[in-house]
């Protein structure tokens, strides 16, 4: 049992697994790098104002380009989570081991932070802005909406890395990617549609707000995980066959 | 024939057919939740707007992007309607059968509706928006212009569900909600844009105002109906071979 | 010789050519309902302002959301033109017969028409907006700039229906949806970016006014017949052979 | 040896590689003539304003869509780099040869000026803009800021690039194009988010002013180097196989 424990951290620190790690942290940072600098830019272009339907564009925008591409990056090398919420999911489901989830952890948590870093010190005078939440919801109620959004999108990467997916395989990464866009114009003004932990760690660790960071992780953990389980084993279980319906074929 | 009958009621009983109804649902939740959900974010940015052009693009893109991805997860294991409409021209054209039809309606209409009330009750004190007509545009001429769209969306899923793409299959999901988003930023203003019957009917239910209903049910089936037939029938035979025209190659 | 053309205009007489002109039809009707439609909308929202920066986003991204799903849909039935100055450049070029050239280019034209009269009727009070020209460019000038853009976009097309494009094949509508898209962000405040002869027509036949229509018949013509030869003989020649400079492998 | 550069010489004037520069040329024309007629028609329409959330959003999707469309067309023939940041990387690492990549450069800047040049003849009385740093930036920041997102962009090409991607290799010039569009959201009001020294060439020679054209040389040039040093000797070297983590596998 230790025995097995330990090889199975052995086995997260090969080259192989190392390599992964760095592919987390690289998109992990460029993601981050473009969600909260679109923010940023945005609240530039607008200083007196909060959110407007044009800077939700630009959010949502960067969020679901950048998502794809960074996805696209790591999606042969280290599975392309770029997300804790994903790994965590992955972790839950047995598709990753326990070691390797923890590494990858860290990758993206580091990532962010530094990602936010940057930004702060280049964008000089600009303020790292962190995700919040509308008057008139509760921390609980943000946390649920953010736990919803997450499940779509995490529901949404099993769809994509599903092997049985056939010649769809070349597009998965960009699905999620505008799954994940989609999501943020909905929620934008309300929770800001973090969707991944990482992205609300870094902003806040830099911008020096933890308040609500609770929201950004409960809820996002808790429906990613419901998803990854949901799909495995009742949505397209592996013992399940593709093309059930005649609907399948027109 | 009442055997018949019988028999196809029990293949829509089959666990394949039950996680396809599944994959509607989830699907049809995803969709609902980000295009509605986009409504009521654009409207909390604007309060006292009507739909401006910023507004319109926040919604037309949600549609695009949600759509592609919906259609994506579901389309290896329900066919990836996500539509009433789209299921009732693939009953007319004989691609599901009456009684999987009837349950994929089920299971879009539930979906719309709980996809509605999770956003009524997390967004406290947001009002779910239901489809609405321009003043000056009568309920036939909403009906007309919906019915076009759907048009419109069903020949492009019959064109993207056609097994004779080859390689542009790859790209399907993502062409059909590209063509929805069009459609949205070309209607918006006049119907809504709805194109989906199960989307039209949430948020009316939840929203409370059933008002101009069959607007978004007469057309759109309508339209769905044709579209589905001419494609199979006129313009793309299963008798007919690929590559007509000297066009086809450059 | 006589007899030749005899049959080459029997050749475009055939069920498969026939069924090519419909799907030609279908193609421009959904791009021109989408591009028109999408342009007066712009213009419910925004009644006495001209373009402004949110409009023209509204106008593009209808443009390159649908032209990437009307190209899909054709694609493998006509090739794909839903645009005159495409087929001028297949003719030109010798991909399309000139007989079918000319049935090609009367259903994108009918198509056009008749979708701007769709929209004519049921929008009712809504006045179809006309390709026009910004004050202080010359019709020449808007020509020549209409020519580049179509030179862009048919230079596209022929590379992305060049069958040594290999697994890239897959993403051909899209990318030239996207350039279009492109072009008319670029264009748009200055000559409208039409790039397509047959958009134009329409919305002129329907929209009352035929002023400056060569403008946006002669550019784009002479523009893509230009593209067309150089993309055959000088760039990527039949007898080419793929992956030229080591810059192909990385 | 010097046998060997004049080996490496006639290399770069065989008739492929000749028309690698006509690709090249091409690509970097068709990018340059939407990124910077994009900002045109954006300053068109806001005269009196600099950049505001709206005229982002017509920048980058200019951005995004055109360096797509145009990375796809020249992808099979010259690489698709059309830019001197990433021919340079490529030389580095080499993947070019230095006498090709210095043919590559020569047609992207005369490409670049040449399409700045055409704007400003046809848009008559329009000013061609030139990249601008904001004021509280200092050019070392922003220099160190296209550094970064033109590390980005060169990793996500070397990832695109990479043969063993698989059946993702179909999206790989989209998701190049959609991260460039993420990162000008990012960075446009700060540095204009060039990432591409021949635009930042052409627009500041046509522009007349040469004010800080060194930050947009300098960063993005090293920033280049370093992704695809790092691509690949650390991150997925050719002796790496793929499918690494159990994260891959759903």
């Amino acid at each position: 049992m230790a025995n097995n424990v330990t090889n199975r951290f052995h086995q997260s620190l090969t080259r192989n697994a190392l390599r992964s790690y760095l592919a987390e942290f690289m998109s992990t940072f460029f993601y981050v790098l473009a969600v909260v600098g679109s923010g940023m830019s945005a609240r530039k272009l607008m200083p007196d104002a909060t959110l407007n339907p044009a800077t939700l564009v630009v959010v949502a925008i960067a969020n679901a380009f950048a998502l794809s591409s960074v996805l696209y990056t790591a999606w042969d090398i280290s599975g392309g989570h770029v997300n804790p919420a994903i790994t965590f999911a992955m972790a839950i489901g047995g598709h990753v081991s326990v070691p390797t989830a923890l590494f990858y952890w860290v990758a993206q948590l580091i990532a962010s932070v530094m990602a936010c870093l940057v930004l702060r010190v280049i964008l000089v005078g600009m303020h790292v802005p962190t995700y919040t939440i509308a008057e008139e919801m509760t921390g609980f109620g943000a946390s649920v909406l953010e736990g919803f959004l997450t499940f779509v999108l995490v529901y949404t990467v099993y769809a994509a890395r599903d092997p049985r997916r056939g010649p769809l395989s070349a597009t998965g990464p960009l699905v999620i990617g505008l799954m994940a866009g989609a999501n943020v114009l909905a929620a934008g003004p309300f929770s800001g549609g973090s969707m991944n932990p990482a992205c609300a760690f870094g902003s806040a660790a830099i911008g020096g707000s933890f308040r609500n960071q609770a929201v950004y992780w409960v809820g996002p953990l808790l429906g990613a995980a419901v998803a990854g389980l949901l799909y495995d084993n009742v949505v397209f279980p592996v013992t399940a066959t593709t093309g059930v319906s005649d609907g399948l074929t027109v």
